[in-house]
């Protein structure tokens, strides 16, 4: 450890990560040197207010500027170069060397530790037409100026947003808030990768709802010029692998980043498959050069798997950690949980940890359960349904991941259940977790008691479940009991049920149950099914009761036999399948 | 245990507890034969909508009686029998005596579990006139009844609610609603005592930009009929210790609850402080009787020390508990927590886990932060300020304790510090949370981790500090400086303060403070005032920095020297200090 007195820190990337980084290390030393070089025009600026900025939701670009580089001299001590380029490092010599845009020549720093906090760049399928003046990314402020420009100059009104995933959503959102016709492309089956196909059905029906024209299971395979579809003819015509096209002003190309890794691979460091890899205290395979951020991989904290940390919140900590231990205070990075939440218009999305879909194909002895609470008590004004997800351990009932859909209170709800994860909790605990309750705000057994006792219920064996993707397997010695009224069943239900509704159930209606068969219980959200579980299983019969119940079902996206579920959706063919 | 096929369950309280007991032992033996014997009209409603039904917030009676006994037969064959109350327990026949309202004589119901759930009364202060016709209390839906009544068929307009709790505030915030003039009297020298005095100033300047009167340091020592104060004749007036008078023509009491332990004691069963003493198993000291809710005392989770459980989350997870139990499956209570939430009009309060107040009390080695960021990003729309303070041990760091003050986002951050108290989270533990992040729901590092970053400075010793109570202790040996800009401090700062801006700290202002003196450091919200800190105390300074800085001061009712804080105070002199 070189004297602290004279160690020089130089921080390679101005943004979330490598601020954090410099401010953070200030602070543990005023004697140090420290110096912040940065490739683009802006240092310090808020990444994830860009989407919002080009809708002009929040003021920009000056409103995601957070600290000019002169405050950050006055108030840090720290020199921060922009437009500098760093383009090689030498780790024999301690030393970068910088090229800065518009100056010949170079300018070398040594340095006695190094971070590289460079993040990541937006992703670019590989299609012809790629490279063409009007595909942009939305990535960084220069990009969101120049749709911005583009939008106004050109007076367009049709975009295709390809990818469905945070920025594609968030552009999405803002492009129609914008007064544009909003076209997304998504090649999966559904948008929100990190969640499941039934978690995500209900924002399907949100971007319907708001007008936007959503594709799925549509690869781009090339953008060209001029040609039109059904809609007329613009400047720009996408076309889809099952060759579909789609004609737009512009397109925006939001399929995921790529990590900047270039600079660290070319120095010899050790590159993990999803990005730089670093140990627990976010050194690089060199000890004096740490890495943080978006061009990072890091443990996942569920599977101790490499995941991919690209979002603000780890890149932030993970550059204060960073300078923690160049001052020597052992500060272990615990790995990513993948906790994340984006709005769709009123609609919120959120995920943490593992997917059922996840948490499958690594082998994990998954179940799950899925609810549908109010977020708060049906009786108090302005009560929206949400859907809740936690996915477990079937044996132990540890919790590995959740996800959560609504109009309110989503963010809180994946907030808890992120933080019980990161405690390792089990389904149990969560029955426990003494939450707050008033009316205007949960219930008192609210959403998250409401899942562990579900979830305890299925680990203590008082219930078994199936889900809505069982219901293809469904042999003909299953009989499937919709427990719901006789009101509800004739509105809609699922092919072959016989309706037996649970009040009725304890009396001679039961003798309408096929006594050779297994039982498969349906209801609404499962509660009613549940019920009458208890009550058949008591009589010995093999029953199962159905996750979700019917709403799960119609949320879903699941393929199911045609036409099994009647209800909800007309309208929706282009989903395949039940909304 | 007898045998499950014959077991007799008898529940005495039909309300939350009760029937939360009543179903959950349905679902879990469809034999046994469960009675619910309730004393009032009605049975399973939500209390806690009470104060919003009189108000008309929540249409009432209707929308808070959850389920009408004929559903809780034909689902859950529970036979329940409202306005009959249990007189007696003979533990020796295990029999219960009952009251039928309207019909002479008792009838009698065996049992072999017997789970009481009787909840509590309205406590009504022992002083002349508070059985007079215009005194009410709000508990009971006939309570609410009585109430709006009276107020639409004397066309009351003023009203005197005494007591500041939970009841007092919602009782206050919907009589505001309706249009009626509300004195509030509070004997205590903040309202919502659950939480710190510090914490509550918003609340209380919040009651006061809604009109509401609200009187500190208040104790209602006599309500007289037909006397008035300056504001005229009213059908009552209500007299204080120091002998203040206010007239109003109706009077709510809402100075807590008094656990219904007569029917418990007279059979014999433990009584505690508090309430009805339980096992772990929620069992009375006769393991044959069981008691939830609002009746008993708990373990606190935090302290192990008794505690009320008087909130309707607990009482519900209680039953449910209690019934697991009676079936032998061993689960066990794990004490209160004290998770507790209020709205006051547009700001929300919140407290989980110990105050300050009471962790010193009880002899805890505590320590606190005060921290004041906003609920989302400042450039997103609707960003707003709260106030977060999270209680730990001093030594290790141990979560002890959360309060949390705003008007949005205020639930979710109770909720995630509830939780880590209850997965024994450290300040340290805090940094490493995962949560959600995008700009509308929270920060990168959101208030969690903020809280989290500055208690963890506080336990690894990089930073010391003092809070507001402290500044009326300062010797002259202190120097007070205050690191805002000039323009902050031109208008207001702490009396005696130096102002030394923090970007002028490294130069040759540092001069201005004297060398031969302690520094108390602060800022605008105790961020600047930290950066100061470590700038001085690098340079071998004896140094602190004011926890949750000036505005924390600003906000507090600390009793400062006349004058200390010389902004926002005038017009708020009642608040006899700082508002």
């Amino acid at each position: 450890m070189p004297n602290r007195q004279a160690l020089r820190l130089v921080i390679v990337g101005g943004v979330s990560g490598g601020m954090a980084a410099a401010t953070r290390a200030r602070r543990l030393c005023e004697t140090a040197s420290i110096t912040v070089l940065e490739a683009g025009p802006y240092v310090s600026y808020a990444a994830s207010g860009i989407p919002y900025a080009l809708s002009g939701v929040i003021a920009g670009p000056d409103e995601v500027l957070m600290h000019p580089t002169s405050l950050l001299k006055a108030r840090f001590n720290i020199d921060v170069y922009i437009n500098s380029e760093v383009v090689d490092i030498d780790r024999t010599a301690k030393m970068v060397t910088v090229q800065r845009k518009g100056v010949e020549g170079s300018e070398f720093y040594s340095y006695d530790k190094l971070i590289l906090a460079l993040g990541a760049s937006a992703s670019m399928l590989v299609v012809p037409g790629v490279d063409l003046p009007r595909v942009f990314s939305l990535r960084t402020i220069d990009d969101m100026i120049a749709i911005r420009e583009h939008i106004a100059s050109h007076d367009a009104d049709t975009v295709a947003v390809i990818g469905g995933g945070f920025i594609g959503l968030e552009a999405t959102t803002n492009l129609t808030l914008m007064g544009l016709k909003v076209t997304l492309l998504e090649a999966a089956s559904h948008v929100y990768a990190l969640a499941d196909a039934e978690m995500v059905g209900p924002v399907h029906a949100e971007l319907r709802r708001c007008g936007v024209n959503l594709l799925l299971d549509e690869s781009v395979v090339a953008i060209v010029e001029g040609a039109g579809d059904g809609a007329g003819i613009r400047p720009l015509s996408v076309t889809t692998a099952c060759g579909n096209k789609f004609a737009a002003d512009l397109v925006i190309m939001a399929v995921g980043v790529q990590p900047r890794t270039a600079l660290a691979f070319a120095a010899g460091l050790k590159i993990g498959k999803l990005g730089v890899s670093f140990n627990e205290h976010l050194q690089t395979s060199d000890p004096d050069i740490y890495a943080v951020g978006d061009m990072t991989e890091s443990e996942h904290l569920v599977t101790d798997r490499p995941t991919s940390g690209a979002l603000a919140g780890p890149a932030s900590r993970q550059g204060r950690m960073a300078a923690d231990n160049v001052w020597g205070r052992n500060v272990v990075w615990r790995g990513n949980v993948g906790t994340s939440i984006c709005q769709v218009f009123s609609m919120t999305i959120a995920s943490t940890g593992l997917s059922v879909h996840t948490a499958e194909a690594l082998g994990f002895n998954v179940e799950w359960v899925t609810i549908h609470p109010p977020n708060h008590v049906t009786y108090y004004p302005e009560s929206w349904p949400m859907t809740l997800r936690v996915v477990f351990d079937r044996d132990i009932g540890l919790i590995l991941g959740a996800q959560v859909t609504g109009l309110e209170g989503v963010d809180k709800r994946i907030d808890v259940l992120a933080t019980c994860i990161q405690a390792a909790m089990t389904m149990h605990d969560l029955e426990h977790l003494e939450l707050s309750y008033a009316p205007q705000y949960s219930s008192a057994k609210g959403p998250i008691n409401m899942a562990g006792f579900v979830g305890g219920n299925v680990v203590d064996g008082n219930v078994r479940i199936l889900h809505p993707e069982d219901l293809a397997n469904l042999t003909d010695d299953w009989e499937l009991v919709d427990v719901r009224s006789d009101e509800d069943f004739f509105e809609g239900h699922l092919r072959g049920a016989i309706n037996v509704p649970l009040e009725r159930l304890r009396g001679s209606a039961k003798a309408l149950i096929d006594q050779a068969k297994r039982i498969l219980l349906y209801s609404e959200v499962g509660y009613r099914g549940y019920l009458a579980y208890r009550i058949l299983d008591q009589t010995g019969r093999d029953v199962y009761n159905l996750d979700g119940g019917y709403k799960s079902v119609v949320q879903s996206r699941v393929h199911l036999p045609h036409d099994m579920a009647t209800r909800r959706i007309r309208g929706c063919k282009k989903e395949s399948g039940v909304p």
